[in-house]
């Protein structure tokens, strides 16, 4: 047996405790918690089958009583003496997937980015918002199955686009390669058709919380995207990162949504509407390029979701909802190159090097960290990405 | 034993032999083929414990060749004697959900259709299509979960809604419901994340084909669609027909797909590029008011997979992908009430009442016919839907 040590500014004590999947030397994936530089075995810690499966899913299904339930039973055991076997340094696991994801939406919740990206797409408009953007949380369906975990390289996407000046659209390979700093949330358990999840009842919905990074390829996106949205100018990767942090764990790090002017429809009005202060950064090949304040979003995750099932949709267990770009007031708190850059005109310098996309080679890392119970600060890991030169098979070597 | 007797000019002949996945008298949901008026339980013809799951994917995952070798012997075994207990008059089964629906896709693919929604929405815009409409097929990402088999009631959905005239939205159920009558792909083997399905390549990852009703709330989509596309006004409900009908079983319904000026990039050139002769009707309240033409879409599905994966996206065992609206040339055989109302604003009479858009207790049908082997026709079921009132939980009262 293990008594495990944490060191008190540790991003991963006893705070925290989250949720993962992973494998060690050649094993079938499991899920395990962090707790400082350790991975702790869940099914060998509580003796509960569920901890076995290569997913969180089944897990999560068993709702938000169970979910408390078991945080108290990890964090109860992991202050003892833990079986040797159930404990391995981080660095010797390998971090999976940690859920199957279901429907994947992606809001745009950041009156930052959105009015950063009107003055750049609409110049010439007297409001860089939309009519809608301050009634509704502004949404839309993205590929669940290009979800890919921290650290998964991401090929360069091909596809058409078309510049102001070129007569005809042309085929390659992206040349306005661009992150988008998210933070995603996790259903743990999700609603019947026909029945909405009142905002109110969101926080018993929502596992936790995820770093996202919704890749984008600006030129292909701009080409593509009107009447119908996003489509291939996304659907290449999305990157979240390998813990998932309970929404339990985040009590303290909530806090006051801001002000909403105007005052949403009464199926987004919550007595106490909250947002939650995480501190984002984004780092470009080792060097920190943006901290993004999540308490700046205008739209809360208890919205989004609200928002989603009005209509009636059903969400199940695995279902992925990220905040659109984390960007703040200040250029410094801006959560994509595109705004960075003023639309690529206004190279940053990075690392040493001049830079408004991202380049084959370039790694985009997103981190965060937010309060914790009794003065703690926690961490979600990272969601780490590097971008390789685009490959196709032999039939399309016309790309 | 039984020997199946099939009329001659059954939709249901031995030409189709489609999969389903049906139950009877409260058994677990089984794979089966429809013969006439028979279901056939494949698990028990063929002794396949592939066929006990309640859904196709894992069959489907066994790839193309493993379909044509299992077609080949339903065939062979239905043509002889059938054990008793295989064999369920189709009126005592319960038809389900016939795959899980992995990513779900919806194009727009019929030239017809997009040009008159474009001069509905955008009657001053010399040209009634989008500039990237005849380069690329457009397309956005739907939600999976509300994919629902044909004879699930489709409840009216709620949501906002902003009228030109609105100084503010307003929420409340949708007031122009409608339908899209659309064609759906089921992908059976999907390609990895890179590594993109050229389009002479399609018609090895499809494995069938189902009808497919893309319930859709005007208003709802009208206020939210720019800039991401529709969400909630599409979200609620999607209907499939039961029955996929193998795409080895549309052999003789294959065309060459209508000329396409521009010539689209290589990615999307066939050297013999092949549409579907499929005849649509739609019934409204138990009368037809339009018979969509599939040959006249645009964009071919073969042309929709290939652009899908492109940039590297993954499709996965169960993947749906649906060619929008099928619109032909005439009035007459528009796939959409929008279309056949002119925006609203020419009812039509639907079985003596003057329609424009769903109300409650409506019902809507989709059916389809295309040519089989050795001059059979055959069926694709139908994709049945009826319009039940808007209802909520008792927290949101306020719709």
């Amino acid at each position: 047996m293990t008594r495990l040590e944490v060191a008190a500014d540790s991003l991963f004590g006893p705070a925290n405790l989250p949720y993962g999947v992973y494998s060690v030397g050649g094993s079938l994936p499991r899920v395990g918690t962090r707790l400082g530089d350790h991975v702790v075995d869940l099914g060998l810690l509580l003796g509960d089958p569920v901890f076995e499966e290569p997913c969180l899913n089944p897990f999560m299904a068993r709702g938000h009583s169970a979910w408390a339930e078991t945080r108290s039973a990890i964090s109860e055991a992991v202050a003892g003496d833990v079986p040797d076997r159930a404990v391995h340094p981080v660095e010797e696991v390998t971090l999976h997937l940690p859920f199957e994801v279901a429907d994947y939406v992606d809001f745009y919740a950041s009156e930052h980015h959105a009015s950063n990206l009107g003055r750049l797409f609409r110049p010439d408009s007297p409001d860089p918002l939309m009519p809608n953007w301050k009634h509704l949380p502004v949404g839309y369906h993205g590929r669940s199955a290009s979800v890919v975990v921290s650290g998964t390289d991401v090929v360069r996407p091909c596809g058409q686009r078309k510049g102001p000046a070129d007569p005809e659209p042309v085929f390659g390979p992206s040349v306005r390669l661009d992150i988008e700093a998210e933070v995603g949330f996790v259903v743990g358990t999700g609603n019947d058709l026909g029945h909405p999840i009142p905002a109110e009842d969101a926080e018993r919905h929502i596992f936790g919380v995820v770093l996202f990074n919704d890749w984008s390829a600006r030129d292909i996106q701009a080409w593509e995207y009107v009447p119908l949205g996003p489509n291939l100018g996304k659907s290449f990767a999305s990157t979240v990162s390998a813990w998932v942090v309970p929404l339990a764990a985040l009590d303290s790090a909530r806090i006051r949504l801001p002000e909403q002017d105007p005052g949403p429809l009464p199926y987004l009005r919550m007595d106490e509407p909250w947002g939650l202060d995480l501190a984002l950064e984004v780092e470009w090949n080792g060097e920190v390029v943006s901290r993004p304040p999540y308490a700046a979003m205008y739209w809360s995750p208890a919205q989004m979701l609200a928002h989603l099932t009005v209509n009636g949709a059903r969400t199940r267990t695995g279902d992925l909802f990220a905040s659109g770009t984390v960007s703040g007031p200040t250029p410094a708190e801006w959560g994509s190159f595109i705004e960075l850059t003023r639309g690529g005109s206004a190279p940053i310098r990075v690392a040493g090097e001049a830079r408004t996309f991202l380049e084959d080679g370039d790694e985009v890392v997103l981190r965060a960290t937010a309060a914790g119970a009794a003065g703690a600060r926690i961490g979600f890991g990272e969601a780490r990405g590097r971008i390789t030169p685009s490959r196709f098979g032999s039939r399309t070597a016309d790309c």
